[in-house]
């Protein structure tokens, strides 16, 4: 791994910007970044399943699409990418497509986590390209966002059926 | 699975027409179609990776996001894909992220194959949706497609190099 912990924050600092720009939107709130070996942003995503309802729009094929853009290649050899929520297996998919050397995430996912938790696509050598995998950057923050969005939408359904019995 | 083995071998000969507009690109030739319920192609798409330099161009995402769009919904429940080459992992999580109901493809991928050769995330009762896969439709001529265009790639090269060394 090439950065220090404090440029690992920095960076997944950027990602949870994004996830809050999800958030502000309704969406799930998860942000990426790509960054090149140089330390420069090359591509920024967050999720925007609901809004585009397109399955495909996750902050990690969005940053991945747009750092191919900038660099006009789809090879991302030497990048790493820094997402709020461990990848699922699209985006891990998408991580071994476009060569990505080193992946950072900061909340597990029990659910759909497949860079560690439930397996680990990315550093199975079966596949033509493996990334090395750093957990758990600001995993609190990143974990919170989740929590705090999903504690409020069952707060506004709860509020919702009980204005429904009053009515 | 609900299609005839005429149906689902007229959908893959969709695919396949799919997968020879790649090839006429010099793309890697694999074709996939999204079909509904009711027998309609709702998606199509060939693999454009080199044209667009984007890492996640594949058939499977193209085909999945023309059906996203035309149901406007990310949504396919009740929805087939029929590809010419076994999903890779991003279009194996894609597919499940769309929840997809039946997956249908011609040549096994020993190299990246997840719907059955490598792994089968598909079926893997840990994600929140499972999808039905059937193998080997149109194998032999999904398989020749692909073998035809890397042997055409091989002696275009051997005859540069001739060449080369010539001059």
């Amino acid at each position: 791994m090439e950065f220090t912990q404090t440029q690992k924050e920095y960076f997944m600092k950027e990602a949870i910007f994004e996830a809050n720009r999800a958030k502000t939107m309704g969406e799930v709130p998860i942000g990426c970044v790509v960054v090149d070996k140089q330390g420069k942003i090359i591509g920024r995503g967050h999720n925007l399943r609901e809004h585009s309802q397109d399955a495909t729009m996750h902050a990690e094929m969005l940053a991945i699409q747009e750092a191919n853009e900038m660099l006009k290649s789809w090879r991302l050899v030497d990048a790493s990418l820094f997402v709020t929520l461990e990848p699922c297996p699209m985006c891990a998919g998408a991580i071994i497509n476009s060569r990505i050397k080193n992946v950072y995430f900061g909340a597990h996912d029990p659910k759909a986590g497949v860079t560690g938790t439930l397996m680990n696509l990315v550093t199975d050598s079966r596949f033509n390209h493996q990334a090395n995998v750093e957990a758990g950057i600001l995993e609190q923050h990143c974990a919170q966002l989740l929590t705090s969005f999903f504690r409020e939408i069952r707060k506004k359904r709860k509020k919702n059926r009980k204005k429904e019995i009053k009515d």
